[in-house]
């Protein structure tokens, strides 16, 4: 049988090893690559893309998913020529001029921004973000027309298919009602009794003793996949080999430790999807958003529960040695910290959804073209204030100037953050619902059904399913931000 | 401009570029990766491996190749449109089908190999070499018809350019008639005064300290470069960030210590490759036997010369501590032993060349037809007795099942080695002649002049120059396999 349908899944798994190739060469540049490298593999690993791009958009590819439309297929099938379908329609939209611009003027404008962000800069990195805006207006143009939504639906589209502004302005409308007054709440309440700070350092290979043998409570598998280091923490590599990152803080335990919970997450996610339809579209992860939501069951659900920090204290005690600060009750207080910040990516779950919103509106005004560049800052030190209480005013570096996303036009990504948070929050309660033995089992370190549990409502499902699908099999009900409302009321209020 | 002979550059390039992917993907593949990643690591490799074929063997590159002969070239040019026409003849001779059937005989042979060595199953082996012997005897048929030469001559022309078996076995046979006597004697002479041994283990991180520190005296880039384990040592990675490995033995100090002075060669080889030249045939290593003279040069030449072992000593105890075997006569003598064994990756320099001739002799035999597979055992042992007093029989794990060559059917790799050895004691010569302090330099670990002259006269060459004009401009004259002697016996019988 050679149909059109046999012949897709023949061009998509060719295309999927050479994402294999890009991907271990990506990860090498992240944490093997000497300096010196970094020329030679940039070239390389554009060579790749653009060989990618090419297969992708061939033309006959259009007449194959045409013609595999009117074919008999099986759900998944369908599934999978849809997921192909859509990578195909994403490629094929934007001109090839304008994919290389975007390219180059992210480049730019990213390169740059690591002085420009030390030298609080905004001046200089305003002009190339304005160029990186430019384009991307031209982008969710294109695709807007496209898709037939508005243009920053359009490219929040790429992020979450299926999501779109209305759902999140509703979203965060009703966040913004009571996250504010709860973090009030939560940070007066904790000022009552502050834990006590560890002291001592803590070196990098304990640390990662210790990263390791949470690893291995969380069921990451070694045999595929490893974890090293690298200056901003990810997971990468394929699902047959899973390459998680950390960086390690000899001040802080906590910091590397969390880390590692977090993009274990992502890993098992990866690790699991369906061996069936690897190297098909529909063997990959969902989307963004369900894939934050995997490393923050993890990591917020799990990680920071007492029970489950509870069954870690030993260890970190075993390792780095017996102090009042890693007892447990304030070993437990200090991974449960809720203190409002500039860094997004220092900022706990309390305040994090702030940090998200207010980026959010933000990007959305700026690709539905209603606010500038210029007009970046203001904004940025007004929703601050009134989300957060803090004065970043004329603080570009802790402020504007602090995330990557924008400076190579990935605008739509940050509600992802958020609405994994939400997702997470969603499955747990529905998890706990379904397995009423689970925190006594996290509390022993026992994750073999909350595992389960996750294998047979997300990771297994692979993008056979979509997200609305996906949380109504496994939580009766679509997107309900309630869930996540009541796991920050029953953690930080209780 | 944009002729014939600028678009083959551009395709080059391009090439190029994908041989980068290959070439961390593969060290990744030796270094990093865990077990369970390995079958998806094949399939994208050998994609991409298909890719690169078909780029290379792509027809209009035969009348890109033609119509730029034709064009008013630089000496360079046209030495870089020789490399490309070399590169291009070597992959449009075979056809497809030789090559996917040689390709999965040499993996099923190798990979049963992994485990017949061990359990000494030669029958089991035999079998599986008999059908890469039956393929390796078709290529070299249509490359021998090609290139109008003998079989065995155009296999060997595919690592030595230029060579033949006319030339290797006048080298041979004058080894043959001194190397034996030579042997007995030095081996007799060292019996009287043993080196003790060192007691003690050798931790592996301090081992990797030992031998950074050796690779920064020798000059290694770490800028562009750097060292990590594999189970069998290679020099791989790209010249802009070459990727040098070893292996520890906690017992035995000098093994991965001049294993890694020997890649370190290799290293500096590729780390200095004409940088205007990069991404060309013409900016590749001469050949491999060229390639191996520079490992060799560093190892052998230098790296277990009294002058470089005296220098290094003083490190060695201060990273491992005083005792009498580390002392520096000591030291020297044992990194200086002489002892035929059995295993040719084992071996010290004198008694290697033996290794080397009985696997020539055989190899060609079998390949031009005058012996057959169940032949080599009997041959092996009636060979190594005669050339190391060995004895072999029975010992297939140890005899003529040691080496991974064979299994994908490398036969003509095997010389390389002794001609890489010869070279470098050509070249070494020559050095001295031309920079008489190099002695005293090498006794203060100032190797800035003789890096500079292997620059002058072979890095920065790349393939520029044939192995022959190379050997000429820096020593004036050819291969001359009495420097090889010379060195043996200056060192070993003085």
């Amino acid at each position: 049988m050679n149909n059109a349908y046999t012949r897709l899944c023949q061009r998509f798994r060719r295309l999927s090893r050479f994402g294999h190739l890009s991907a271990i060469a990506g990860w090498d540049m992240q944490t093997m690559m000497p300096a010196g490298g970094s020329e030679a593999r940039g070239e390389a690993l554009a060579e790749l893309s653009l060989l990618q791009h090419q297969l992708l958009t061939d033309k006959e590819n259009g007449d194959l998913l045409r013609a595999a439309a009117d074919l008999p297929l099986t759900p998944d099938e369908r599934a999978n020529l849809q997921e192909m379908t859509r990578q195909w329609q994403q490629a094929v939209l934007l001109p090839a001029e304008l994919v290389e611009a975007k390219s180059i003027a992210g480049m730019r404008c990213e390169h740059a921004w690591r002085t420009q962000r030390q030298a609080n800069d905004w001046q200089g990195f305003s002009e190339n973000l304005r160029e990186v805006v430019r384009l991307s207006r031209q982008e969710a143009d294109i695709r807007a027309t496209a898709n037939g939504t508005s243009r920053y639906d359009a490219l929040l589209d790429l992020y979450e298919p299926g999501m779109d502004s209305q759902q999140l302005d509703s979203v965060f409308n009703d966040l913004k009602q009571w996250l504010p007054a709860l973090l009030t709440r939560v940070v007066e309440k904790q000022s009552a009794t502050r834990p006590r700070t560890p002291t001592g350092t803590f070196p990098p290979p304990l640390q990662k003793q210790l990263g390791l043998q949470v690893m291995q409570t969380l069921g990451f598998d070694f045999n595929h996949g490893r974890l090293d280091i690298s200056a901003h923490p990810f997971c990468g590599g394929v699902p047959e080999d899973v390459r998680i990152t950390t960086r390690y803080d000899e001040q802080h335990l906590l910091s590397a430790l969390m880390g590692v919970i977090h993009e274990t997450g992502h890993a098992r996610y990866e690790q699991n999807l369906p061996k069936q339809w690897a190297g098909q579209p529909a063997g990959l992860a969902r989307s963004t958003a369900i894939h934050e939501s995997q490393s923050l069951f993890m990591e917020m659900q799990l990680g920071r529960s007492r029970e489950f920090l509870e069954f870690i204290q030993p260890q970190v005690e075993a390792i780095f040695g017996s102090q009042p600060a890693l007892e447990k009750d304030n070993f437990v207080a200090l991974a449960q910290q809720v203190k409002p910040g500039f860094i997004r990516v220092d900022a706990d779950e309390v305040s994090y959804p702030a940090h998200v919103m207010l980026r959010y509106d933000i990007e959305k005004a700026l690709i539905e073209g209603e606010i500038e560049v210029e007009d970046i800052p203001s904004l940025w030190d007004e929703k601050m204030h009134h989300y957060l209480g803090l004065d970043t005013r004329g603080n570009y570096r802790e402020g504007c100037m602090q995330d990557i996303h924008w400076t190579d036009g990935a605008f739509g990504y940050f509600p992802t953050y958020t609405l994994g948070a939400m997702y997470a929050a969603q499955l747990f309660a529905a998890a706990k619902q379904q397995l009423p033995a689970i925190s006594e089992e996290i509390a022993r370190g026992n994750l073999q059904n909350i595992s389960g549990w996750l294998n047979d409502h997300i990771w297994q499902y692979g993008s056979l399913l979509t997200t609305d699908e996906l949380l109504t099999k496994a939580t009766g009900q679509t997107l309900n931000p309630a869930f996540f409302r009541q796991h920050l009321e029953q953690r930080y209020c209780s």
